[in-house]
């Protein structure tokens, strides 16, 4: 009943702590005889990498990635990949004084709570760097993806504030905060800048773009399309809301504001997100997460110990100012795997 | 491959079409021993059922409920209980005039393209009326959450862009919008009138909060708490967006303004809204769901059929207005089903 | 964590207890588009009701089913078929006796330590009655095996220790004992007779056999073919061992007796049941269950009551003397269930 | 839709092919606080390996197990449990020899026509090496069970024909076939030495003992306990039919020699092997698996290339003779497996 695997058809289970040996993803139910190597695997995961954007931590992972299983003379077989990034760059010793204390903001009090031991190193199984085991296992899915025409694309739309009035997607990966409006950057960095100043972080918006999905994917009643990239990107840690298509404005519009007329071409708008009843309508499905600022900041905020003493922490290690830009190839990830997911079930019905 | 069902371990299955014989629900896993009737059941039903507030169908409905198995002498015995409510005022003539047109913003079109077949009676299995399967197994959840002090309660926040502003959670049930704020209920009346003589539609927010919930539910990594109960939302079809506590906010906020302090006493404030690292921290939990327009308006739309030709469409049937209030007690009731779903997962770990 | 559901692409919940207001089964999963009636359902039910064999209980189900959702126009329409047979001829009576007495052989026991609460009334859940919902949902899988070509048929390979010596698969139908058989009808019929007298109740062997199976169905490494099909029979009550091709007999072999040779036109012997490595291939596959004798006997017998004070008991009420010839088509709507599961799961593969 | 996930509350999935890199599992659901260290893990891995038994194969696998995740401090703490087994020594030219060929009795074949790919070396994830990876998950599952003191015991019931006469369970671990009559090591040693002389191969029986299990684990009506610890036996490569309690004994029996009375000391008998209508009673569960001779003979076979053309096989390689006893601890495995899943399930009750 533990929560560690995502998908129905093109299954995915992840492993690993932030400071422990390594971390991983095995997944099951990809279909046989796709070219895949480990250099396909890397580059999503360098991409996840600190890159020395302003927003970024100092610890350098490699997150030199090794296919252990499922592939053959590099192609899928139909078994199970089994995918390991070894752990390198683990300096634990910063952690020895959160071992007894709680950070406001994170999971460290919930596991406690949950399961009366925790790893605290690196905040476990609750770190950011859990998501290094998801963007392989994407990586997995846009070998299938790929096959099929479809492309995902996240980007950031919003950083601390400043949001990107541009949309020139092949801009996106020519900056380090991955936004389509290359006139934003330098406003992002400033910002950044001030904010990484007074010890503080910052949160943003993701947006993601799927091109080229065929109707008719996602499951009636309960696993619609879009019911299942909520859940996808909400799974990631630092996410607080999920939008599809118009969004929250959707509570304000009008029917005739609202819908999509349809014409002998398509639709004539795409308020919907490319997706009705919680199926795939052919057109670009958009989507929206609001991701919070980092909770480890400088400044000094009150907690309490696991003794429930009062005491007040101030977060040194080494940490992102913003989960932006890094997130924005977690968001990817998760949404190629709902996709490939969807599209692999769509199969079973011939 | 299929998603009719919901919940790992408090499972619920339903079936059933807008307009076919019945409609009804299965949930597996229900802990034994618990006292339940049917009226239990068909108190919660008689919230959803249409009830003359202003933006309601005139469809009646008496969503009279049977309990087939499961209870033996108003005890749960843990085996599946079967819930079954007949469709009675089925009157499909209305739908005749879209058999082989699609109306725009509804599922008619993605159906066919997904199955090459569709119920287009009242909307079959993308109807609204689906709904009703949940809001019993919801009644099931409740007679579990009961137990453990757990109290699930939905409210109308926004309708047709009018804010409640007060939260007098008492009053939530004494005014036909299901608002906390009885000074909104006028407004909300006269709103819901106008847009009704133009033949259009609205949408609104729902908040949903649940007192009581320990800390420790959740499953990191995927099948978070908040991930979960995004999904829940989400997979009502109405729903365009989900927030968790500060939501869309929080892309906004510094950490320092978006972190929540921890005192002996318990959080200084709940901005995660009883949600750290996905798993429940002892706080209320809050979360919000847009809800987009009732598409079918009486306002012609541009659209097609199904040789693809243009045509023209106002949909007359009998429809709400808004999916508010009668979809409050759904969101209600799928995160009834979420939290108890992981109660019992929690279980699990001894 | 309730293990009311079966199968993983085309998932059939059933419900219901012997004595309660009705039983059922929702599959979902069911590919749209195919011809499905009452009638084909109907016909599969009646083969599995009493018959005035001479094994059989005297208790009259006339088990009319009817289809509730998910076809229109006598056609699958790809949403949840909800199935619905209601209980007629419920005598509890009989079975008050019984409240507080555990018999030997039956579930009542641990039923009891299991929930701490039972329906004892006709053995509750663990009634053998619950097979009706197998058999209706066996019929719906018949309807997808139909069109792919592939025949399942369940016969009496044995009865009360007389085995069938003639393999006339044609003549199943023909007897009330549904042995391929028909030299041994009568002596099955004397040997019956016998035991009925004596107030106890025998045993026997079913064979399955499934024609027509593409190579290819079965999932590596554990739900493999034979894996599923052997859970598949032993979910069966009275199932006792499960054995696939040579069974029991590949421990005594040697290599090169239980081996089959394979040349251009196939396999040259079929000894392995038409299972490779857990995959089928395509040769026909062949199973056995072994069926326990019926547990409630009117020989006296040894037990105790729920306050654990010995006594002793003799079944009356309406039994059956053995689970054959009844069981035969359960038997076969598991196998169907199981090949029509794999089948659909092997389309993912694309 | 793939299978290499087993378990609903306690679930492993393994992965890795016989001369890939690497095979591994990860156990997802392992209740926290439980003291587990490689040598626990390392233990059970040790008994699997080849130890000169006069059955067994030449290859020579350390199978030193690393734990990379879910273990912190030598205690689990709730998150995935990875284990790795390194490959080292791998010699895949032997298979050249069968790229085109497929070995008669082997999976090559069936996955060849389910994949339209293989990895050949060494059969792949068809290989019985993949019961390593099962091992160690089991050694996980060990270290639950102790906690609760439950103890699955399996030996060598029979091999090549010679039945075990004695069951003296102290001597299993003294003998390399793990029988429990040591009388029969001598007579099993000279057969298996005349078998392999003449290039062949033998099957046996294991028998499973489950001591100490608490009545009340097995869930209605899918899930018996029973229909998944066939499941678990018969997704093991080698076997070919499960036995529970008399097993095929059964179909032979009358009621009053099959039930077990019940007196206040508990059951009179144990013909039901401890489970009545798929739930634990309480007394020790008892059940048999049949194992195939292995399949890879030296005698000469007639087969097909892939391009179905006909030729002959004469399997060198480093096999064994038979998969008993090695498969004992896999038999032992899966059962704790199991177990342990239903252990955790009926927590959920409450």
């Amino acid at each position: 009943m533990s929560g560690n695997s995502f998908g129905k058809a093109f299954v995915v289970t992840t492993w690993g702590e932030s400071h422990g040996k390594a971390l991983g993803a095995v997944i099951d139910g990809c279909p046989p005889r796709l070219r895949l190597t480990e250099s396909d695997i890397q580059n999503e995961l360098d991409r996840r990498r600190a890159r020395g954007a302003p927003a970024s931590t100092t610890r350098r992972e490699p997150d030199k990635v090794e296919i252990l299983s499922g592939v053959f003379e590099e192609r899928t077989t139909g078994t199970p990949i089994s995918l390991l990034i070894h752990n390198k760059d683990v300096d634990s010793k910063a952690y020895e004084a959160i071992k007894d204390t709680f950070r406001p903001g994170h999971g460290d009090i919930t596991y406690q709570k949950k399961y009366a031991i925790r790893d605290y190193r690196g905040g476990g199984r609750a770190s950011g760097r859990e998501t290094a085991a998801r963007v392989a296992a994407g990586a997995v899915a846009r070998a299938v993806l790929d096959q099929e025409g479809i492309t995902v694309t996240a980007y950031t739309l919003e950083l601390a504030g400043i949001r990107a009035q541009k949309m020139d997607l092949e801009d996106v990966e020519k900056n380090p905060f991955l936004t389509p409006d290359r006139d934003a950057v330098a406003l992002m960095e400033k910002k950044i800048e001030e904010i990484r100043t007074c010890g503080d972080s910052a949160g943003g918006v993701v947006e993601v773009l799927v091109h080229g999905c065929p109707p008719g994917l996602g499951e009636p009643v309960f696993d619609k399309l879009d019911a299942d990239l909520a859940k996808a990107l909400m799974s990631i840690g630092a996410v607080k809301a999920v939008e599809i298509g118009v969004g929250m404005e959707a509570a304000r519009l009008l029917g005739s504001e609202c819908n999509d007329e349809i014409t002998p071409e398509g639709f004539a708008t795409n308020r919907s997100g490319g997706i009705l009843a919680g199926i795939s309508n052919g057109d670009d499905i958009i989507l929206r997460a609001a991701v919070k600022p980092i909770p480890s900041i400088q400044i000094e905020q009150k907690t309490i110990d696991i003794h429930s003493q009062p005491t007040t922490i101030s977060v040194k290690g080494r940490h992102d100012i913003s989960a932006i830009p890094r997130i924005v190839p977690v968001c990817e990830a998760m949404v190629r795997l709902v996709i490939v997911d969807h599209l692999l079930r769509q199969r079973v019905l011939g």
